[in-house]
């Protein structure tokens, strides 16, 4: 493994359910374990990791690679039967955890030839450790929104009178990649008015008018690792009195939740300092979503801050805090950011202000 | 169902496995039953469908949507445990095909609680349906091609002195929408010169030079289906011998194993044509790929034109045929067409010329 303590977090959290090895899929976990990307598509790939044996890689040999990856690497072809090749490395007389992703064309033939003595989904092992980001990945993490800062400047600039949502939209990508990113994180949101109380709106012609409140959410990949950003803007006018209202207590929601935020404390809870603010406020049913997602390799990760998640924050936890009040035809505002939990308490990944900003 | 006829096809090879109800997860699937795209991310989506009741959607509250698709709906929340929901649908006291795709973290907790007697992946039974294309569908595969064919014709007009893959490609996009395609059907394949004769090369910056063969892999989405086409075109020189040699190789094994197409012949005898035309030449060790894929709705669907596939090609069927003669750090060509089988015989669904062509 490129990294034998990431390895042994999971090993760890296997033990705590009684296996002593596991077959890994998702291509994520493995770039995560070995630094190394593979999309097999349609194809095998696991990564077998074990208490007793050192692990071992099956990908097909359309994949073939000469880098070191601290993994048996075993090549398998089109044509070939993978069975009895699973079958020379995994220990038969023992559970074996599989991967929540692994597809029922692979898990099945795995079950009626007795790969196993039983199988169990054991990706928590894997999807809690991940949640842990170790130095390396924070500082990426760090990296990767210092980047966002950056381009949300640049995004500023693409809104003109009679632009549209779409021709702001085409523009990022290039922008990302001139500053050192290597794509999006996620596709970017761009709407302007009450296209922003959408939720599951799409880049779209229209057009934006004076008045329109502007809302970005946007995050690129910087050394594989995202960043994930919400900023509402309003143009031309400064908002009337109800856009002013929603944006102020979007804000302190978004300011408070953080604010909050130490080690140990119930995810739910942050959610609930976000929800009871714009509750009190007023808009308790325009706040349609759950406070923040997990982040680290992919946009979104295993772990959320939601009503429903009783666990616990922990130093290392990557996550975003992202309140949004949304009133249908009129105005939607979103503020996000990226936090970190530190030892100290807590860290803001971006930096780019969240004043009320009229622009043009 | 939107589609009747598509779920008869499918049940009626689900009889031929003796299963009577079979548990859908494929968006695609899902779509070319129902019409109705649904992107469920990690949340279950599945489509039962049965030989004794009405076909049934179980979809996550989320995606809830208004329109009519011929199955009773069944809407879940994100806290909600399926597997009761499922129960109430499903025969327990028989077997029940599943998805290839399904995954781990529902297939295993179906199985535990018992939701069928057993459990098959009847992935073939709607793979082999949708490898045959109704009228609708092939009419649509013809104009995603005709697309594709005025695209190349603009995608030709790119090449100029100076520029490098990635300002090529990423001109694309904007070509294919303005012509009415909704995407790309894949990322767009350019290379220039040695690179061409790389199978995983990406568009990079890589600059034009005199004399270099000009790749171009690329493929649109009209109406939800695909197109695909590559053509090789040489920059300012004629090519010189060896690269004639290779391409005048590779346009006749392309030519010939399209004019055997007909309805009732083994797919993997196509290959072999194309395969010994490029090896009398001497170049088999070259041809370091099948010779086709089947594609509609997805660019790569189950099927293809190989060594290994005993298969007989049917009316209905489409796919590409793909010939390509590769020599490392000199040339790379790849002639490429998509063919649907009719019952006269066979239709090539694009039409861009295929003689060899001097840019600039």
């Amino acid at each position: 493994m490129t990294d034998r303590s990431r390895l042994e977090k999971i090993l760890q959290r296997l033990d705590g359910m009684k296996l002593r090895q596991m077959m890994i899929c998702d291509p994520t976990a493995i770039f995560y374990l070995t630094g190394k990307w593979i999309f097999p598509g349609e194809r095998f790939l696991g990564l077998l990791i074990s208490r007793d044996r050192e692990p071992v890689l099956f990908v097909n040999e359309l994949f073939q690679f000469d880098e070191e990856i601290g993994a048996q690497k075993v090549y398998f072809s089109d044509t070939d039967n993978i069975i009895p090749l699973l079958k020379e490395k995994v220990q038969a007389d023992q559970a074996l955890g599989v991967d929540k992703i692994m597809a029922a064309r692979f898990l099945l033939p795995m079950m009626e030839q007795h790969v196993a003595k039983s199988f169990a989904n054991t990706s928590p092992a894997v999807d809690l450790s991940r949640a842990v980001k170790d130095a390396a990945e924070q500082e990426k993490m760090r990296r990767s929104s210092h980047v966002n800062d950056l381009a949300m400047e640049q995004f500023k600039k693409l809104i003109h009178a009679g632009v549209t949502e779409l021709e702001v939209a085409e523009q990022m990508l290039g922008i990302y990649k001139s500053l050192g990113a290597s794509g999006y994180s996620f596709d970017p949101i761009v709407a302007f008015g009450g296209n922003a109380a959408d939720g599951h709106h799409m880049p779209d012609e229209t057009v934006l008018r004076d008045g329109d409140c502007v809302l970005l959410d946007v995050g690129c990949i910087v050394d594989n690792y995202c960043s994930d950003m919400t900023r509402t803007f309003f143009w031309k006018k400064e908002p009337d009195e109800k856009a002013r209202e929603v944006y102020e207590l979007t804000r302190r929601a978004n300011q408070e939740a953080e604010d909050m935020l130490i080690a140990g404390i119930p995810l739910m809870s942050v959610d609930k300092m976000a929800r009871d603010i714009i509750t009190e406020g007023g808009y308790g049913p325009n706040f349609t979503h759950r406070l923040g997602h997990f982040i680290g390799i992919e946009d979104h990760e295993f772990g959320d801050v939601s009503q429903a998640n009783e666990n616990l924050t922990e130093v290392g936890n990557t996550f975003s805090i992202e309140p949004g009040i949304y009133v249908p035809g009129a105005v939607g505002v979103r503020i996000e950011d990226l936090v970190l939990i530190t030892s100290e308490g807590h860290e803001i990944l971006n930096h780019y202000s969240k004043e009320i900003e009229v622009l043009g």
